[in-house]
Order: structure tokens, then sequence, then C-alpha cells
């Protein structure tokens, strides 16, 4: 039975891998599981229909049978748990790849996301230039930590798992602040990640939506 | 074997329960399983051996045997699966349970920290009220979204389960700004969690730490 993810019709990042749904893409290629794609439209996500599925009014949704999951977070762990090749079969080292899910999700995305977020909620303020110094200050404190503590390995424990698919995504939201770039190790991380071809396959599968929408003018 | 969890030796809420030691202790008092706790100070939270344990320098972590994990998250859900109490059976209620844990601490939680973050990072600045008011606005709308979906529900899905633990510990951190308070069913959720005798024991765990704390003038 293969799974049907939801992704944006005309995605706000114009196919640049950034919107939630790459990452539910990423893991399943990685898996090898073959999915569906049902696109919907900025209006259709606010639309009791779709609120049945994620009540957040976002993407992405998962559904298979029976089960519908509509956080990337628990929808990457699912398939992690439920296929081979995203989590350790030795049970600690499984925790420690789930702790690192949390941690990237929990620990090292609200800030960054705060940082993108704060332009489009709060850029018109006078004030704006303020607020992003102590916003970017706070990313460069967590990218410290974290930097320090990948050193110069491969990956954050060991092989790769789904810690460091939802690291690698979490990372590439800074595209275009320049940040990551001061952290080479962080830098090389995430570009050991774009190389995978599961990555690949899941960036065309995505940028291909984004230039469909811009052919029909969404 | 015992786990050994970490907490603040002086916590900043002065025993609220709202530090993230408080959702590790209900975990473990709601499967029964008893712990021991080592309190860490706020400068030793910085050196390397904790930072060993928690490379971002927080609490809480907790470390059984060979095993050591740092995000509240993960350690929540390594308790609820490998002891029962805190996740259904059912395999695909089981992925809900756990959907929820995601949707509490990536999509509920972000907006509630950076409005109590704010205060404390930015609010000396003269237009500190300025962008309270939109966080503000912020964390209602994701309120309001959740409200509609809980309803008048007890839980979020069916049985109490982790997805509900740490969905009420992320409204509690809304204590004292009034907000929750206009959401009825969301109160009355959170008072659910607060009546359980599991919550009340870490509670009042956490609690005593507090007032050890203050009686030696920490």
């Amino acid at each position: 039975m293969m799974p049907t993810i939801t992704a944006f019709e005309a995605s706000p990042d114009h196919g640049r891998g950034l919107a939630r749904d790459m990452r539910v893409r990423w893991a399943l290629e990685e898996v090898g599981q073959p999915y569906d794609v049902r696109l919907v439209s900025f209006s259709e996500m606010k639309q009791p229909a779709h609120l049945e599925l994620h009540p957040f009014g976002q993407i992405p949704t998962y559904e298979r049978g029976d089960l519908a999951l509509f956080e990337s977070g628990a929808i990457v762990l699912h398939v992690a748990q439920h296929h081979p090749g995203l989590l350790p079969d030795e049970p600690n080292a499984r925790a420690r790849a789930v702790n690192w899910m949390f941690a990237a999700l929990n620990t090292v995305e609200p800030p960054i996301v705060e940082l993108e977020q704060s332009r489009y909620m709060l850029g018109d303020y006078v004030w704006y230039g303020e607020l992003r110094t102590v916003l970017e200050h706070r990313v460069r404190s967590r990218l410290d930590q974290l930097a320090r503590r990948l050193g110069d390995a491969k990956w954050l424990d060991g092989a790769f798992s789904a810690g460091d698919l939802m690291m690698v995504m979490v990372l590439r939201r800074l595209e275009g602040t320049g940040i990551c770039e001061d952290y080479p190790h962080l830098s090389a991380f995430v570009a050991r990640g774009e190389a995978r071809p599961a990555y690949k396959r899941a960036f065309a599968a995505q940028r291909a939506v984004a230039e469909s929408a811009r052919e029909r003018g969404l």
C-alpha cells in the first residue's frame, strides 16, 4: 500500500527544498518506499477537509490505509521505524538517533525558524534590525554548540540516521543568511546530506512541482 | 537498573514545574519507574562533563546503563516505548500519540517559548510592546487551532498518552500570561493533566528541590 503525502501546490520557497514535505520525501527515498503526492493550495489548507487531516492547516500530511499523521517529525520517525535504513538496530544507538531528531526539531530549529519568520512578520518595523541582531546571535550560539559536538565527524552519531536527516533539513533553513557558512563542519555536514542519492531524488521531485506551478503562473 | 536524570539545582521557575525535567519526572511517575536525580548548577551546566551529556548545556538528561539521552521529547518517548502506560498498543493509535508529542514540541511550543523568552531577551527595548503583540497573536492562532481540534474531548486522541503529557506541559508554559484562560477547553485539558496522581508526585518532587534551594539561599 503506497502512502500519500501532501505538499504545497505552489511552495513559498519556489522549490528550494525548504518546505517540510522535503523531509518526508527524503526519508521515503532513503528507505525506497514509493509514495503519492497530493498538492494543496493555500486556500485548501484552511478548509475543513484539510484541517481534519492537519489541525494546524499546514503540510505535509501522511496517509497510509487507516493511518493519518501530520507532523513531519512523527512521519519521518514512523517511516524510519517501519523500514530499515534510517535507524540503527542496536537499541541504544536507535534511541540516540531519535534523540537527535528531537534535538533538531525542538532545540535547533526553533531559533532558526524565528530568525526566518521575523523577516515576514516584523521586517517592516523600524526596530527590525535590532531584533534581528539578537535572534541571529541566538542561532549562532546553538550552532557553536552543535559544531562543537559534531567536530569533524561525518554524522552526528555513527552511521547516517533519521537524526542526521532532520538536522540537515533544519540547517538548510539558514540558506541565504550566510550563517551556516561560518561553520565549516556544519556546512560540510549539510553538503554530505545533499549529496546522498535519496536526497537528490527527493529534491528533484519537489523542484518539479515548483516548476510546474511557475509554468502555470501560480 | 534505576535511571538518573538531571535537573536544575536552583530552577529559574522556583518550582512551578515549568522546567523540562518536569516532563520526564511525570512520564517516569506515570509508568511507575523510580529514578535518581542529579542536580546541576548553572556553572556546571556549561562545564565539559555536562556538555558531554548534553551538547546544548541544558537539562534534563537521562542515563540508564550505557544509554544517555538529552532531549526531553526523546526521553519521554523512550520511557513510553519501554514501559506500558503512555502509548496505546494498537500501532496506528500509537503512531498518532507520538504525532501529538511532535505537535506539542515542534508546532505549539516554539511560539509559546518565543513569547516567554522575548521578555528576558528583549523586554528592555522600547519596542518590546509592539513585538509582544505580534508574538501573542501568533500563540493565540495556534491555540485557536488546537482548541478546535480538542473540542470537548478529554484527551487529544482517545486515552491519555505521552502526546497529552507533552501538550499539557507545553501549555503550562503560558502560566501567568492569562492566555490559556481564554480557552476553556484547553484550560480544562491542562487541569485534567495536573489532577493526575503521577503529575502531582512529579510536581511535588521538583517543588521540593526548589524549596531546598531557597532555604540554602540559591
